[in-house]
């Protein structure tokens, strides 16, 4: 037991190496849900992070929110969870919020609303407390669901190498776990995780890929899941080159006037390949529009129309 | 009636002009298998190829392959295609391959040995006649299935962008043609094409995907078809241009020593981004492996593995 116990461990170690997740020093963030991946995440940061171990100068901070969804449930997972960061001696925050009026309120889908404010709690109380990094428990499995619905919407590439390792201060060391492999680290270690009824619910876009589409993907290819993430590598290869291209191409083409301009040299913009035309125009919209989800291909064939336009429309926007 | 039988052609002359899909002048195959796509592609470039027409100096030679699959009924196929053909008062090829015995030799599948032999029918044809173009009745619904096989398979970025208007010999005039509009031009033209009964048969691959796959997907996105080949245009424009840096490198740094050995630079090819390293790769791959199907992801991954591995191997054989 101990022995599989650490092979996880070690394997996750490697992927936070790798990936330089965490720092050599200071605080660090863990999510917990209280479901297995992020149980999972916090027994084995747990397990490499503090005094005597690996990262020996790294200390957690276990952070827990409480979307108001689910009442009394919610309220015992809180209190599960700050149990276990009590039981190994970790501190705790259990945040509160009510995501349903706030979803209300900005006219977003509950997950869209619940996933804004999890991680508007996360960075509030990382930049109360001095921490540079936020874990988060994403498997391989998460990875693969969120670029099913990225293919599904048209996603260029970008979008189709999936979510990364390490994006701003939010690291993901499980992204090459599978969701079996948690759930398997949690019995190693005799723990019990809590189940989100939610994620059973088959309102939610996730839940409907995770449990009708994904399983009839597989009767196509069982290896999916393996297939989609070590492609993903692939592409994110390619993109990387070409957005480290397309960064060239800005330097030497573009100028932000203001927080709401951008100026771009029209004629460099037009004698550019295609290929990094698109990704200049996907910086200028991402500066501008900032948070919101990035162009679709349908906003880019827009863009093309309006560079092939004749009016000299140097400014977007 | 006509102004839509219209639309439809001029709809396909615009696809064909835009791609160079035909030649000036000269002979050109079209593939008729009977159904639909094939009709509806034999009937819109008989009403624009020919003495008096669009494109009047080019000839059309329908050409038709019984598979040797399906007994009297192909045998009547062959022969209603050929007095299609008559009535239009085009010349008609009708060839015959017994698939199941050639996939039997080369222990492939049924589907991939009816491509293969479709194919080398074809051009064995266009070969005899003096045909620069074949023509194939591909439409935007076969590019989607295609774009969903390679997906499920892990296909590199390039296997991503789909079949191409123009391969080659091969021109897809009805490329960006839904599959319901090749059976309104049928219709508004009073054929009745006829049905392939092998179209519906579950044990065939691309059968499931049409059938089974993609009608649950549609749930997710029910725009899916025009998506992924949109995106697979953008993301088309991005492989082209990885593909000419490619090129680039691989004349500096590449060498075909003889049909069975390719020297490589180790040192040059060591120092490229991995985005035109395995590029590069690929080509190599190709010159020497030839029309097999192309390297997947774990294909590339070993690939990897031996350049980055000390011993020095220049030559990939």
């Amino acid at each position: 037991m101990t022995d599989e116990r650490t092979t996880i461990e070690t394997h996750i170690r490697t992927s936070i190496e790798r990936h330089l997740l965490l720092p050599d020093a200071g605080r660090v963030v863990v999510a917990v849900s209280g479901g297995a991946d992020s149980l999972c995440l916090l027994g084995v940061l747990d397990a490499l992070c503090g005094p005597g171990r690996y990262w020996s100068r790294v200390d957690l901070l276990v952070a827990h929110l409480n979307h108001g969804l689910r009442g009394d449930i919610a309220r015992a997972d809180a209190e599960w969870v700050a149990a276990c960061a009590a039981e190994l001696g970790l501190p705790c925050v259990v945040g509160a919020r009510d995501v349903a009026a706030q979803a209300r309120h900005s006219r977003r889908g509950i997950e869209d609303a619940a996933r804004r404010a999890r991680y508007a709690f996360l960075r509030e109380l990382a930049h109360a407390q001095g921490a540079t990094r936020i874990c988060v428990g994403h498997t391989r499995d998460d990875q693969a669901e969120t670029l099913i619905l990225r293919w599904l919407r048209g996603s260029a590439l970008t979008g189709m190498t999936g979510m990364r390792p390490l994006n701003g201060d939010i690291a993901r060391p499980l992204l090459d776990l599978r969701r079996t492999q948690t759930q398997r680290y949690c019995a190693l270690r005799g723990w019990t995780p809590r189940t989100d009824a939610s994620n059973a619910d088959r309102r939610y876009r996730r839940n409907r890929i995770r449990h009708e589409l994904l399983p009839t993907l597989e009767r196509f290819n069982p290896n999916l899941v393996n297939t989609l993430t070590r492609n993903a590598q692939l592409l994110a290869d390619d993109d990387a080159y070409l957005e480290e291209l397309a960064a060239d191409a800005w330097n030497q083409l573009a100028h932000l006037a203001s927080s709401e301009e951008v100026l771009l040299d029209a004629a460099q913009l037009a004698g550019l390949p295609l290929a990094l035309r698109r990704r200049v125009l996907r910086r200028a919209a991402y500066l501008l529009q900032g948070d919101e989800p990035a162009l679709e291909a349908r906003h880019i064939a827009l863009l093309e129309l309006l560079i092939a336009a004749p009016t000299p429309a140097h400014a977007v926007h």
